[in-house]
């Protein structure tokens, strides 16, 4: 099964050197969700080969404009690509608001449904559970009300093992209820268990996103043991005072918190637009978790 | 005196091929004006080396998100970039609406005066005149209210004939009082005529800016004698009827706009997504009208 995070910008506050801001797609067993769309996010999709109509849910951090003020313009187009299908945004409920007064004076009336789920910053909430993916919001400590987010596949069901299976005489309409863990029963009375006759799927696997926050670790149990996690390194640690005024971390702190959680992987991102060059930073971050990757515009990762 | 428009962003509803949406520096004796501010500008203001800062008037035409979604986000890094000066902003009345409520959910107080001036599309009324240019808006008919702009340099005074006036014993304080056209007297009471010791300037240049509007004569008595026309051509033709439901012009109705209203040159823009070639929109209003151009992004015309 896919499960892979694009990124489509990965700058903090002030877009520079043809830096965008955070914006990233993911793609579940090709079910696509945008999380965060900073401006020119439709472009950037389309730069990178994303149909927009192919998204189906979006996930926004918080309100700071860097992180939602291509939405608007996504949903038009959408609008006027003629979108039939639902699109589902998850978001402070503000943004609703800002939305509707928008499409209100460019009298848009959108020919599809966008269904509101307004993130609550108080506490963890399950947003959604469908057949391939859960997600789950949580709060984060920024200057603003701010949810992270965990996305986890869906626990699939083992596969059939085809090379034991195929010498014995088992119907084959039995196989789903085999990969369900149903023992068969030939007409004999002999047993075969289904443990033998299946390989176990993969774990599933999960990716949190964690897109302002000063260094904390209230979220920290929200995130543990997920295999990619994207974090925000806006700057490097020796301006780690500047990153607690403006509720931020630096790329020493996002490392830190790798560990302490216990990830795979950590991509760094919302890199301040005083970084030209991005490699201090990843150099920073590898200084305590090895498995460290820059958020690259384009860039792809499996999860 | 500097009087030059550079395009940022050309095209109609949804960017695509790279292409941005409508937006124009007007450079005016080193005045910046922005025109329209779609999705990106602040990006493209970058690309194309203007400092973001030095821009001093914002000049929306309506509240279709191709033409504004870009200004909260540059209004936003200005603040974030220790803007001090002034900002001031014309647009639709909703549009203030829209700015307040998205600084109100990032909680930004802005660091600088946004001087918010509310446009009427009930006939034209001049904006702003300063010591180098006057800004005029006017109704143009399109499916929300919609504004033009005329954007004309104020009259220079004459210079001195350096040429006659050397060998002359007129003294040099005497020279502004001349070039405002009071004659000079010696003491022996003889008259030097002001209109004899000055050439005049040029007359001033004028641009108009028709960003999104159906074929009418209505607003052809605003833009009349123009030196430059920036005006639509959202589609050719073939597709009048399309033109006239959406409220938009082909490039021939635009050609014959220029024509009727006597413009020098006629610059065409907000192209449709349907066309990756631009240039049967230049041919087809070069039937009509010889001197036009494709408002081409990151293209500079002097007016």
């Amino acid at each position: 099964m896919r499960f892979e995070v694009t990124i489509l910008g990965s700058n903090s506050a002030t877009p520079l050197y043809g830096r965008h801001h955070t914006a990233q797609v993911l793609n579940c067993n090709d079910v696509l969700s945008l999380i965060d769309c900073g401006e020119g996010t439709q472009l950037q999709l389309q730069r990178y080969n994303f149909k927009a109509n192919r998204i189906k849910y979006v996930f926004i951090s918080h309100l700071h404009g860097d992180h939602y003020l291509g939405l608007v313009g996504l949903i038009s187009s959408m609008h006027l690509n003629g979108r039939k299908e639902d699109l589902y945004v998850f978001g402070p409920s503000g943004l609703k608001e800002i939305i509707d007064l928008q499409l209100h004076y460019s009298e848009t009336q959108l020919r599809y449904n966008l269904v509101f789920h307004a993130t609550k910053a108080d506490g963890a909430r399950q947003l959604l559970a469908d057949s391939n993916f859960e997600v789950t919001s949580f709060p984060i400590s920024h200057r603003i009300p701010c949810t992270g987010y965990v996305f986890k596949e869906k626990q699939r069901l083992p596969r059939i093992n085809k090379e034991i299976i195929e010498g014995l005489d088992i119907p084959i309409g039995y196989y789903p209820l085999i990969k369900k863990g149903i023992d068969y029963t030939d007409p004999s009375g002999k047993i075969y268990k289904a443990s033998e006759l299946t390989i176990p799927a993969a774990l599933p696997k999960s990716y949190a996103f964690c897109s302002d926050t000063i260094y904390t670790e209230s979220y920290w149990p929200y995130i543990k043991d997920v295999d990619l996690l994207y974090h925000e390194a806006t700057f490097l640690h020796e301006m780690v005072d500047r990153a607690a005024e403006t509720f931020h971390t630096t790329a020493l702190q996002a490392a830190e918190i790798a560990n302490a959680v216990n990830v795979n992987k950590l991509l760094i991102g919302h890199f301040s637009a005083r970084y030209k060059d991005l490699q201090p930073l990843l150099d920073e971050s590898k200084t305590l978790f090895a498995n460290t990757a820059l958020a690259i515009e384009g860039q792809t990762f499996e999860i």
